[in-house]
């Protein structure tokens, strides 16, 4: 006997709306088989109607208020791909929990800011709301850590979360590239916005992190919170600096439980060449996941792309396709919205780990002695420390520390700079453990 | 209010057994905000009764038949630890899902042999089979294949899914040692039995291979039709020779559409040394899925021990402690066991790929150009050629071929074995394309 199908609406047709549809359409039979009923769209909106987006959209009814379709008493499911942290996307998600409509979104922005509310609504109604795109595009994360690592106690979540940037890094290291260089070629070809900012300066990944903080730790989401440092001002020196100590530079999102509380940050980091997340190139996203009961596990594979994200949206899509009304759904974010703690933030000078230290030092007598004592006085133990450029005017100090302390980094690298002896201003990355 | 706890059943209580009990009682109240229920252990079935355990078993009743366990009226769930692909354990499987019991194993060779029977009856009677443990412990690698990746088409799955080999071939590659030696490292350690067999010669993988391919091609479990070869004729030299050529020797379980039909392979392999894959050292296991829509994932992390297959077998567990009685689950195998096609083998010989050629040949003029003449007979063009020992009575010649066939290869080293010119067995390793 065939079940009733699930009905969709698809508010958003961009690449991965358009990509949602074709898939559904070409993979048919085989979600029904999967899932032992169709899943049919039935509506879809979207800005600008008359676009030809490769699709074919004869048997769906357009609509175009999103608000409006996501209230429709024709669907089940409400499919949000429209974009940005509130405004219509906001709008027609709450519509579509309100008005009893299971929600699937890719929308990382919204579930930065607007989550644990809307994780609510869904709760009280006895909804699903499914968002496995919204972090790290194919690489289903969202249900290893809701569903699979269930009871385990998350120590450390972090991860390669941005294409772009992790493109940039990859071809400066690759062919000792300029960020600048690297960069432009990024737009050319499509891996990076008109406008980066929000990409390299680490926003995107900070929004994608503050989810899996969320889902890691039990705790309310708290983007605002997140420490953040971007990969514009890395250099190519820093690569290669880097490459000798034995470490490849990656722009992590980092969350880690302290005794403090939790810490949030984004910033470029050293990872040993040998890890795993260190082989990650290019526009590939990797997580790592540290718990009690598992150890390390490492999830890699495609950040974006339409096909990609598609594929988790329909991912999303079965699961409710499975499903059926009147059963209890585990809750949105692991734990039920309502008992997700406030998030405790651990202070970033408190933030133990190594730091890369390069600093351009004018060629006189005593710098090096300065800056060693300097070191010691704000007891910062070092692992090496090695000096370039004999013959410049200019002398490059490259320190490696033992593990420290954020605090006192930042007072032993302000006093050296008082101390007038830098002739740049000087570089710090922090290292991470990775297995 | 507070639902009604998820009472389960547990027989066997090895390691994975033991910890299972443990975790669930330590992570009692976090479970049960996880899934909106408690999961109480209620009845255990071990062999022996009077063993130390180091686990609080007051609380539990004892069983001592794991069938009469698994029929019990006072469990929803039997979870079957005890291993083996007939006996006990089958029996106590098939009871507990003829008695409308849920079932979670870690029991690969059961599956292996009795999956597709075990999935009919559980989809006849509703019930979940879930067995997340059965395959590369605590990685996610089961969800990953039956939910997330839903509708997509998956066009190879391969990975190290046996801790023991590749804590040997570790070992091999970062310390010269001979396969004896390790193994026998290995064995004192306690990373390998004390009868490998099962382990090194590649059984192991093959049952866990035959599940991840049924999950990804929709086909009947068919391990026996496994292309099998261990890693026990692996030496130093083919390892110092893969390194020198940007290899390293990896065993890996393979499952690959073609056009002929599915290959399913477990065999030493070599990957790019610059691949994520070849990243996994010691005990760790990984698993790479490529399909149409998604690209490539990878998901890498412990393959074994008591808490990571614990954790996965507790995953298994929240997902049923989440779902309600009466609402239709998922197929076992991804798709309904009954429309399962039937396993339709790709032959070994038409398998396409690049090889590594390694031969100790007599030194005596003109054995270069017969072996050059052998390989071009057989169509089979080189992507290099060296040759070592120049002032010994034997010459190793190393080859590395562009994509060619199987029966090509096998053919050309049976020429050249016939031609008398070698001193003694040809080796013959395998390359697999890897990210």
């Amino acid at each position: 006997m065939a079940a009733a199908p699930l009905r969709i609406g698809i508010a958003g047709l961009g690449t991965v709306g358009t990509s949602v549809v074709r898939m559904l359409a070409d993979k048919k039979s085989e979600l029904e088989r999967q899932c032992g009923r169709p899943i049919t769209t039935i509506l879809v909106s979207a800005r600008d109607r008359t676009r030809d987006r490769g699709i074919d959209l004869s048997q769906i009814q357009w609509v175009d208020d999103p608000v409006e379709l996501a209230r429709s008493p024709e669907i089940d499911v409400f499919v949000e791909l429209i974009g940005g942290d509130n405004g219509p996307a906001m709008a027609s998600v709450k519509a579509a929990l309100e008005s009893g409509k299971h929600v699937v979104t890719a929308n990382k922005a919204l579930l930065s800011k607007h989550g644990v509310e809307l994780a609510q609504i869904a709760e009280e109604n006895g909804l699903l709301l499914n968002y496995e795109a919204a972090v790290a595009g194919g690489i289903p994360v969202i249900k290893t850590l809701r569903e699979a690592l269930a009871g385990n106690q998350v120590s450390r979540v972090f991860g390669i979360l941005n294409g772009t940037c992790n493109y940039i890094l990859t071809r400066m290291e690759a062919e000792g590239m300029s960020f600048q260089e690297c960069l432009a070629d990024a737009q050319r070809l499509g891996y990076a916005e008109a406008d980066p900012t929000f990409d390299i300066e680490g926003h995107d990944t900070a929004h994608k992190l503050s989810i899996l903080t969320s889902l890691a730790f039990g705790c309310q989401i708290s983007a605002q919170d997140i420490y953040l440092e971007g990969i514009s001002n890395i250099t190519p020196a820093d690569i290669k600096a880097a490459a000798n100590l034995g470490y490849r530079i990656k722009l992590l999102g980092v969350a880690q439980r302290t005794e403090t509380g939790i810490e949030q940050r984004v910033h470029p980091t050293m990872v040993p060449t040998s890890s795993v997340i260190a082989q990650v190139h290019g526009v590939t996203n990797a997580v790592a996941i540290e718990t009690d009961m598992l150890g390390e596990l490492l999830l890699s594979g495609p950040g974006a792309g339409g096909n990609a994200t598609a594929s988790a949206v329909i991912g999303d899509l079965a699961d409710i396709a499975k499903s059926r009304p009147g059963f209890q759904h585990g809750p949105v974010f692991g734990r039920p919205a309502r008992e997700l703690a406030p998030y405790q933030r651990a202070r970033m000078r408190s933030h133990e780990g190594g730091y890369f230290i390069r600093l351009t030092v004018h060629d006189r007598l005593g710098v090096f002695a300065s800056i060693a004592s300097r070191m010691a006085e704000n007891e910062i133990s070092l692992e090496s420390i090695v000096q370039h450029g004999d013959a410049a005017e200019y002398k490059t100090v490259i320190m490696v520390t033992h593990e420290t302390t954020e605090l006192a980094v930042r007072n032993a690298v302000e006093r050296i700079t008082n101390d007038g002896l830098l002739a740049d201003k000087p570089q710090v990355i922090r290292i991470e453990r990775a297995a």
